[in-house]
């Protein structure tokens, strides 16, 4: 099977070759693609073709381009589901993994046990692609939290091989992990068996939203809660999350690790 | 020569489908990519198809997890460059300036002059590309200034078309538009020549290192005159860069668009 999917990628590899090379001036290639001022409907976008504006559409929400999405792209809906049961998000999430061990190698720990590094935890060390695909949880559930209610009290998720890879790394490196998310108090016991039964050992911390934390912004809510990290004496040097909402807002992470996820947006 | 184009792509969205339905379950897939835990040095990427490695490589570069790199890995090279050559640059160039003229358009414009958007200058507003690779000024001569300046004192840069006509639309709207760029202050004319030569007009202000700035990051250069112009009482709605340094750092821009830009990086 591997091999199938190797001879695929090299004759991808060789699409690509010829189609790239087809040209010599990149300007007459963008040129070409400039719209007629004149006639160009704002949201019109349907003239491209799917795959290649589809990955566009994936750039776009993975640099936070795209900003509150509220669900993919109905011409992309059978392309994202290729891609995140495929190769390449699988290596995507590698790449994520590697460069932000490389990072961490380089990070002196003063060995007080104040060096700590943040995890997200849905679509960052457990993958819900099963839930989310196969038991048809989609984005409407997702963004009115039934959907992540449900996967929160199952306890089989499995884990996202990169990232329990990484979290390893970190923990021989002597890092604090510090699972930060946004499920709810009450969903204690399930995360953890969950992530227990798939590999992850001994964190600092496992930080759900309380009672207080209720109706927050994720992007509040996890802001707040570095803050009081950061309070206690914690050196949050980095930050690994699927959502941009998981990485940004002040106090940020020394470094923030965007983890690949096109199947949803939480703000 | 674009029905060519065309077929290419289609051809290679049936590689993609093909590829993705070979396996039916994420997780295998995932699982099969695992790194055995021994005998793995840390930078080993080798075993990994180009393409895809290099796909992965350029998510990480415009998710900024590659943090502070100083030049495109090796095997990359030809890739990037048949990439910005090609379509799909183009096109990721389009659904950022697509996302950003649809944020824009939901703005209440005040009228008072002071709702305004940052715009880069290189790589943003004009493409250094044939600098870049036909007179081989590559990451090197980039990363230390000298390349950079060299194209700092052309004139001869065209736009990006994507950037251009979300220039024109925010400019049809109502918005100040603000050139800030790392560029020096002795390039004032080269680049004002240039810019009004390809098509830009009527900006607010074009923002060029002054003496006082020399030595200073892009990003705390950046984030200064940001803060200067909050202080003015402009409302910073939006920003476009190639560049995380042109897009963090306190104040931000309400909201903030990463243009591609795999070549280089500044910190």
């Amino acid at each position: 099977m591997l091999s199938l999917h190797l001879l695929l990628l090299l004759l991808l590899s060789s699409c690509l070759c010829t189609y790239s090379n087809t040209s010599d001036k990149a300007v007459d290639t963008l040129l070409r693609l400039l719209p007629e001022e004149e006639g160009l409907s704002s949201g019109d976008l349907g003239d491209d073709p799917n795959e290649a504006y589809c990955e566009s559409w994936r750039l776009s929400v993975e640099t936070n381009n795209a900003g509150n999405w509220k669900k993919i792209s109905a011409r992309c809906s059978s392309l994202v589901e290729a891609y995140v049961r495929g190769a390449q998000y699988a290596l995507d999430s590698k790449v994520v993994a590697r460069f932000a061990q490389a990072y961490a190698k380089n990070i002196q720990i003063a060995g007080d046990g104040m060096d700590a590094w943040i995890f997200d935890v849905d679509e960052t060390l457990i993958s819900n692609i099963h839930h989310y695909f196969v038991h048809e949880i989609r984005w409407k559930k997702v963004t009115n939290e039934s959907g992540r209610e449900q996967w929160a009290a199952s306890t089989k998720s499995p884990a996202l091989p990169w990232s329990l890879w990484l979290y390893k790394k970190l923990q021989g490196m002597g890092f604090q992990l510090i699972l930060l998310t946004g499920r709810k108090e009450t969903h204690r016991n399930s995360t953890e068996q969950n992530l227990l039964a798939v590999g992850y050992h001994s964190w600092e911390k496992l930080i759900l939203r309380g009672n207080l934390d209720s109706g927050k912004r994720a992007m509040a809510y996890k802001s707040e809660k570095r803050a009081e990290l950061v309070a206690q004496g914690y050196r949050i040097h980095g930050s690994s999350g699927d959502q941009w909402s998981d990485l940004m807002g002040e106090p940020m992470a020394k470094r923030s690790f965007k983890v690949p996820n096109p199947m949803y947006h939480i703000p």
